[in-house]
């Protein structure tokens, strides 16, 4: 079968070899109706653009380099899914690095993406990440750059996150309103924006419930199952009363349960706990996870957006502030939380 | 800070020049004593190869290629890790392009990896790939191609599997010795041999201890909770009496599991439970899932010094059977399945 080009969708939609040269490009100097037309006759005739020619000549390779700071969670593969979706069908690749959460690991993943030529980089800073001289690199090239989740704002730099104080509110109102009183919460280092933020509205909510905040029950550390549970063993050891665990995400919280099952409490008649993040093993233990959802697809799709949007807006954004999408959080609740 | 170039390190260990170009790229006319040396030096003096260049002069970047069906599930992310810990000793990147189980979206992170001039290719097909003219032209271009866990055995390449028969054979050995005897199993598409495997290994358990083999108890389709739900259902519904059930991976098993508990069926008292693959959720729900561990860090971590003894192994590998590397699986056994 004979390759199908430039030339034959030209033939058959009776345009110019440009005016298909640049729709394929989606030029936004071509209007939405011959854009649709061309990439739909191209489909329908099946032509498959010669990449690396097209990139030597458009000195663009369509390749967007995504850093994730770990593949082992589902929230951050559920936000790749939501990039790739978008980018996709605008004729974009993707290629991930993952940064196991190491400052040295995301500036070599941001080497190799600018030795691979990307168009453009994604990505969810590490819990380490306190300078950025790599990320500066890729502005001064360049080179367009988005922030999901986790972001530096020291940077004028696009970004999409979803709004952590009110996840923390949302969270904490839930189990003051299930009759909860004494709630822990348990967060990790401050250096991140997203632990602050839930924090806050930890603390926003037992004001606005009229509960008096008590230090005692604010435990800093890290993350995981084990710090879970060793938050559990340490009010216990000390003999501090609680009713309720909100944790900064999944897996602590699924340390708290357990280590509460090790101790016969029953939840959620005795001590209700709360999550963050909606990772998908919540609703497959038992009892199923309460936890607040941060629309991980959407914040995927909605990073990829507003690349598409900075990469066809080609004037230099000096000065203009970045653009900065907040999402809703959704609270989910199930079994342990919910007493009434 | 002066930065620290390679005739700092050759001054330091008094060694020429091209001995340390060489040593730092591993290349095995160099002694091992003098490569750890040299290697060692550059760590202490802190000696960053200028990547770009050094790609530029030796034709190679130094970054690997890996294609995965999906990060979803945590068998895949965690061989991911086993590449990632060998390959970034040996000063190698991992970028990472997912197929999501497409074979057009395989062809495509090929074409992806070849254009950005990786260094080697680490892929897992997808349940679709039955061609594989986008395989054969990586060999064509020379560049060092290494299969995980699903081949294809039509193309002679490097390996790394387990034993999926002795994995389905140990599993239904298991089920056996547990006291259970109408063990159903459910498979998919057989054109996976990791699949075919597994049924084969649980026709051979059936015949060693003498169950006779009923062609109604085996469930072939596809894999998800939902078609674990759904085969529970059916059975039912035809009437079909069955005490165990060997899922072909986990997702499976898990709505196996919720199905029974639907019906109030005890397990494992009433009826066995076993899993394939030892997903991550497996030991946070109630019961605890029973499955084979595929020891995917070490299929990583082989499949990583596969490739790098490619790369070593300059000699065309014509004729010569490519190395196949089979590891044992590992019988986790948990709740699900144990009554005895």
């Amino acid at each position: 079968m004979k390759k199908t080009t430039i030339h034959d969708i030209a033939r058959e939609l009776n345009i110019t070899f440009s005016t298909v040269a640049r729709a394929l490009r989606n030029n936004p100097a071509i209007s939405e109706a011959t854009r649709v037309a061309v990439h739909q006759t191209a489909e329908r005739l099946n032509y498959r653009q010669n990449k690396l020619a097209s990139s030597l000549r458009s000195g663009s390779t369509h390749v967007i380099g995504v850093i994730v700071p770990s593949l082992h969670v589902s929230f951050f593969s559920s936000v790749v899914h939501g990039i790739e979706k978008v980018m996709n069908e605008n004729g974009y690749s993707i290629l991930l690095y993952q940064s196991n959460e190491m400052l040295r690991h995301e500036v070599k993943g941001i080497e190799t993406f600018l030795q691979s030529r990307v168009d453009g980089i994604i990505s969810s800073v590490t819990l380490e990440t306190e300078q950025y001289g790599h990320y500066e690199e890729i502005k001064k090239r360049n080179i367009p750059l988005i922030f999901f989740d986790r972001t530096l704002d020291a940077l004028n730099t696009p970004s999409v996150t979803i709004d952590d104080h009110q996840g923390g509110f949302m969270a904490t109102e839930h189990l003051i309103q299930q009759g909860y009183r004494r709630i822990v919460h348990i967060t990790a280092a401050q250096n991140m924006p997203i632990f602050k933020e839930r924090l806050r509205g930890y603390k926003d909510a037992l004001q606005r419930y009229g509960i008096p905040l008590q230090e005692e029950l604010i435990l800093q550390g890290q993350f995981s199952i084990e710090y879970g549970r060793s938050c559990i063993r340490q009010l216990r050891e000390r003999g501090i009363p609680f009713d309720a665990v909100f944790a900064l995400e999944d897996y602590t919280a699924m340390g708290v349960i357990q280590q509460l099952q090790t101790y016969n409490i029953q939840i959620p008649q005795e001590t209700g706990v709360i999550g963050f993040a909606n990772e998908a093993f919540g609703e497959l233990v038992h009892p199923g996870l309460s936890t607040v959802d941060q629309q991980t697809v959407k914040m995927g799709e909605e990073a990829a957006r507003l690349f598409l949007k900075t990469v066809l807006n080609k004037e230099p954004d000096e000065g203009r502030p970045a653009e900065k999408v907040v999402l809703e959080p959704v609270l989910i609740v199930r079994e342990s939380s919910r007493r009434k």
